[in-house]
Formats: C-alpha cells, structure tokens, sequence
C-alpha cells in the first residue's frame, strides 16, 4: 500500500525516523504522550448522548457495526504500525498534508511532534474499534476536536507547529483513512462479507468521529 | 433497497406522493424548479480551482475516478427514481431527518418543497457524474451549501421550510448517499472491480463536495 503514495526525496528522510517504532509502546496508554481519554480535565462534549444516538441512525450505525468493530480490533492489532505508515507515508509525499506537521517557525517538519501524534494515532485505531459511545468517548472526541482546532492545537505537546489544521482536511481524511484500511482488514482470511462488514463500520465510525471533531469549527448554533 | 428503511404509517403517506414520478422531467435542466447551475447572479465561491485540486489530492481523486463517474452516470441513468426512493424512503422513515423537510409552521412534511428538492436532487446525481471541478461548478457547490445552511435556506424555493439544516446531518448523509448506491451500480453488469471504482469515485465526490458544501458553516478562515 505505502507504494500507492510516491514521496519526494525531502520528506522521505524525514519519513525514515517515523518509520522505526516499538510495536510495545502501543498498548499501553501511559507510553502515549498527551492521550486524555477519560480525563475529568476536558471540556465536557455539547453533543450528548441523545445526539449522538441520532447520528448513529443518520449513517446507518447499529450494533452490528459495534461487533465488527470489535473485531476489526482483533484483526488490526498487529498490523498497527504499517497502517500508521501507510497514512504517514501518504501525508508525507503531499506537501500541503505534511505543511500541518511543521514547525510555524522555519517551516520544516517536527519530529518529535510527528513522533508524539503517531503514537495517539495507534491508540485511536485501537479506540475507536473499542468504542462504547457513552459520554466520556463523546467528550474525548470534543477534544480531538479542539486539538485539531486552533483553539486547542499544539496544547497537548506544547509544540511549536503551525497553529490550526483547516477543516477541510480534516474531513477530507474520511476517505483515505477508510480506504486504506481495508486491504489490512483482508489479511486474517476472513471471508470478502466479513471484511466488508468490517470496513463499512469503520468508515460509518470515522465519518461520525470526523463530524464530532468539526464541533469547533462550526459557527454557532449551526452544528 | 427500501426495505432497509421502515417508516411509519404518518409518513407513509407522505412519501406515497412522492414515488410518483415522470422519470422524462430528470433529464430538462429547464424543468428543474430553482435549478441554477451556471447562472451567473450566484456568488463567487471563496474555493479555488487551485484549493480544489490539493483538496482532490486529500481525497485521492484522480482521472481515473472522473471515467468511472461517467460510467456511473450511463449506469445510473434509467435508476435515478429507484435511488431517489431509496433516499427518500431512509429520511421518510426517520422523523429527525424527516423534520428538516418539515413547514416551520405546522411542524408537518411540506409536499411541494419535498417534490421540487426531489427533482434537484435527480439532476444532482446527473451533475456528479458529469462534473468538470472548474469554477462554475465550485460556484454551484457554494450555493448548494447555502441553500442548507440558514443563510439561503428556503430562497431558491420560496418555501415556508425550516431554517437551516444542521451540520451533523449534511455531513452525516455522505454514507448513506454512498452506500445506497453501491447495489445500481451493480445492476448493468459490470464486473466486481469495475463497480468497486465507480463506488470509490462516487464516495470521493460525494466527501468532496460535502466539504465544499459546509463552507458557509465553518467560523471564517477555520476552512
């Protein structure tokens, strides 16, 4: 899959360090710098429970979806880091997805703040196939949200990297974050429905996420 | 398809009206009420080709997603009614969906405004097949994104509709407006993988365009 996305030579040495990982470090929530899922510190979510019980039916989202989640989290538990290589490989060969990583000051990418994020990215793929959609996954989502946001970017990692991640890109990754998956979700000899099945609850929980996420940058009242 | 969504007998009767149709009147721009692609009394849209052309990228859209929108056009062609059912009979069965076609008044489903959105929506799937991404087509997908958000809501119909519809839900449909198209692309026997691309181009431009929709939603220079 990485080869689907050329990078150029600048960004494939940057790239090289994101590449060197320890699949170890994933599962434990402690090991990922700045994860506050739970915390009673955040900002409470304006979207309920009720809400969200309504958007749930607006894309389709049903217990059925929950149980492939659930085990679409059995199948991409090994297969986290080259997931996360294949999204860091893709925002890496386009400059304007990789501008959102680098620092505002001399423009050049940040390790240690692309470091820092890659590790809450393998968290989030584990979550959101855990997912129990009760108010303290919605007010985590809220902070996704702001992070991205200019009101809350850069907070979690005191990072000197550009200010604000512009909405359409965020919503924009629904499609690359969904399709990419799949082939992944294909390489534990389930059969071509179950695989179906497995991404289609997926790409329902990404675009439902990416909605919660967009709360701060809607104007008011419009959400 | 329709069976998918079970509505209630109130709305039943609703949408019976509905499914009455003159499949001839999809195919005369001039017979599309409130229809204004090309006009030139529409705003500029603040997106430009050159911000469209990096967004394309976000989402992997290429040529090769533009043949198969062309294909999905011939193949949708002679369905468009069945898809609208489909459409309509999923916010039909949904009263919170259902609401946003609603009489501010009375609280109850406007027919007229149902039936003129119905034929706009025909031609739009037309349009998505058949788009050429220049800046007549950016103007039009600023005005779609007006006409749902409060500050056009209503104009291009005259129609005494609630105000505005909300966020959540304009985002929300690229699922199902994905989704339920997937089994007519396959009615005209084309091969799996054939049906497959005119799907992710279809999802591609659906996503892309929903983006490009929210922009009167988004606080100013958060897009």
């Amino acid at each position: 899959m990485r080869g689907l996305f050329v990078g150029s030579a600048a960004v494939t040495a940057v790239l090289a360090g994101l590449f060197l990982h320890d699949a170890s470090e994933v599962r434990a929530a402690d090991a990922v710098p700045g994860y506050a899922y739970g915390s009673t510190a955040l900002p409470r979510s304006p979207v309920t429970e009720a809400d969200l019980d309504l958007l749930k039916q607006a894309v389709l989202f049903t217990e059925e979806d929950v149980r492939h989640l659930r085990l679409a989290g059995e199948v991409l538990a090994d297969q986290i880091e080259d997931v996360l290589d294949v999204w860091y490989g893709f925002v890496g060969s386009h400059p304007h997805l990789l501008y959102y990583f680098t620092n505002k000051q001399d423009g050049k990418p940040d390790t240690e703040y692309l470091g820092r994020v890659r590790k809450r990215f393998a968290r989030w793929i584990l979550d959101t196939t855990a997912a129990n959609y009760d108010q303290t996954w919605l007010d985590y989502q809220h902070e996704i949200g702001r992070r991205h946001h200019r009101t809350g970017k850069n907070e979690a990692d005191n990072a000197p990297a550009v200010d604000h991640i512009h909405f359409r890109y965020l919503v924009a990754f629904v499609y690359p974050i969904s399709a990419t998956v799949k082939p992944f979700l294909a390489n534990k000899g389930h059969t071509a429905e179950t695989v179906e099945k497995m991404h289609a609850a997926w790409t329902k929980s990404v675009l439902m996420q990416t909605i919660l996420w967009s709360h701060p940058y809607i104007r008011d009242g419009d959400f």
